[in-house]
């Protein structure tokens, strides 16, 4: 398995040469770079992963997508709903987790669900890219407020504590994300640390590692589906809103339930902009014109790293 | 969705009548019993799902298993391991869960790599029956003594709390396992209740959790199988062998590590026990003969309840 390049290791290896005389790009055919570094193909299929159904109907109308009635993507008895549709040139699935099958509804929120969503779905539609969008609680200390929108720079686990050598590190399972600084340029984005466990709530020893994994915000997804990301080597990307404060006066649940639907529309606008802005790119390449100013937008799955308009925007 | 039916509904909806009569049982035509209960098959396959190596192996060598080599069976990327080979006429797949792509020599243990290779198993081996063995905390007080070994009636997780509303059921994910009276009285098992979460040590929270889960053993995967194969209604088994006590005066980490091999082998002689009861129920079907005296084992996926032999044996 090929662990994820970090950051630094991309950024060095992203070449910098333009790309107006390459051959036309195809999925099937993508070009060679110049720097030798594989296959590449431009951003196609996109995966949005969304654990509540509050959080994915305001995109699923954002991008006029359409429900997948027959349910043949997934097998028998699984929740899971996929969301479809062109917008701007992109195939955009958004997958929600669904409703518990026992628990009506109850949204299948947490990392097993999340993770067996990630896998299932990029078994069935290879995307190029991942957005986990989401609620998450925000740290106050670290200047989190409600409404607040972060893309998420690293990941991590605070529920897994495992304090045998270097299965602790495991039990913590940090890794960076993909790397998209042009994209946080241009979107004035703010950027954080994410930590990730299967409680809304927060135990004392929870607080330890989330603030050992240095997190500005902390959900019950996000590292569960970078995990399966890197296993497949599929970059992706973390989009969260804040719901609530973890370090606050308030109760988590009440201030959480308050503030949901209004911070789910505002999550909704940032992966809209996020979208909007890999479609730009993607219809640049489409029409084949500005190259020599507008740098293109590849990604190469085999050596993971994101190249061109992320990096070097305009 | 169909939810688990609870071991009353099953006991009461077993169908009494004796089987040999009935026409040649293939599982590409099996055939209707006579309550109309719908389709069945004798177990053929079964997936022994188990997430560290020294709890595998001693299961590989006793059932003469061959690694899958080819890898052809998961994806690229991920760590997983297939086992297989015949053994007294059912196919064995033992799954492990195989080693962190980045942390060298780290088992992939825990409740993501566990339902995400339940998963994936469950779709490429359509398994009649699942086995989840692998080692445990027990509680002194609930009587559990190190290198017990207990067939699991109940799980549910402790590390999941959710306080708003029935969002909290959720997070506990109770569920009654596959329930196999005959098979504990003719293998004499004790029985107890499984409580599942990420970490090996026990925050008091956890405790908590784990005291109104009424648990004896407490493991790191077991709630998240019994939740994936719920979900693609394939029945579960659970065994648990215990490596340490979690309310003694023993670090549980040290203790875990002194008893881990030698529990791992009472382990193996446990499920090697489980697999010849059910080879051998599966042979009485195969000859075809005793069939008055000995009740056959067949397992309806449709409505999700064992029959016969394992609920009246001899």
């Amino acid at each position: 398995m090929a662990p994820p390049v970090k950051n630094a290791v991309r950024a060095a290896a992203a070449p910098t040469e333009e790309w107006s005389s390459q051959p036309e790009v195809t999925a099937a055919h993508p070009p060679k770079n110049a720097a030798g570094d594989g296959d590449r193909r431009p951003i196609s299929t996109v995966l949005i992963i969304i654990a509540m159904q509050t959080e994915a109907l305001p995109l699923v109308n954002k991008f006029h997508l359409s429900e997948d009635i027959d349910g043949s993507l997934f097998p028998k008895g699984v929740p899971w709903v996929r969301y479809h549709g062109i917008y701007k040139e992109l195939h955009i699935n958004l997958v929600w987790t669904g409703k518990d099958s026992i628990l009506a509804g109850v949204d299948s929120i947490g990392t097993i669900s999340a993770s067996l969503v990630s896998y299932a779905s990029i078994q069935a539609l290879k995307p190029d890219l991942i957005i986990n969008a989401g609620t998450a609680g925000g740290f106050k200390a670290k200047g989190a407020c409600v409404a607040d929108v972060y893309l998420v720079s690293n990941v991590a686990f605070h529920d897994r504590r495992i304090p045998i050598h270097v299965n602790y590190l495991y039990g913590i399972g940090a890794r960076q994300t993909f790397s998209t600084p042009n994209l946080i340029d241009e979107l004035n984005l703010k950027v954080g640390k994410l930590s990730t466990g299967d409680s809304l709530d927060m135990s004392p020893q929870d607080e330890v590692l989330i603030l050992a994994n240095d997190a500005v915000v902390k959900d019950m997804e996000g590292a569960a589906v970078a995990y399966v990301a890197d296993l497949l080597s599929v970059p992706a990307i973390f989009i969260k809103a804040v719901t609530n404060t973890v370090d606050g006066q308030k109760s988590i649940a009440e201030e959480f339930l308050q503030n949901l639907i209004a911070v789910c529309t505002t999550l909704a606008q940032t992966v809209s902009q996020v979208v909007d802005f890999i479609s730009g790119v993607y219809q640049i390449i489409g029409i084949r014109k500005s190259t020599s100013v507008y740098r293109k937008l590849y990604i190469n799955t085999d050596e993971y790293y994101i190249l061109k308009i992320m990096y070097q925007f305009a």
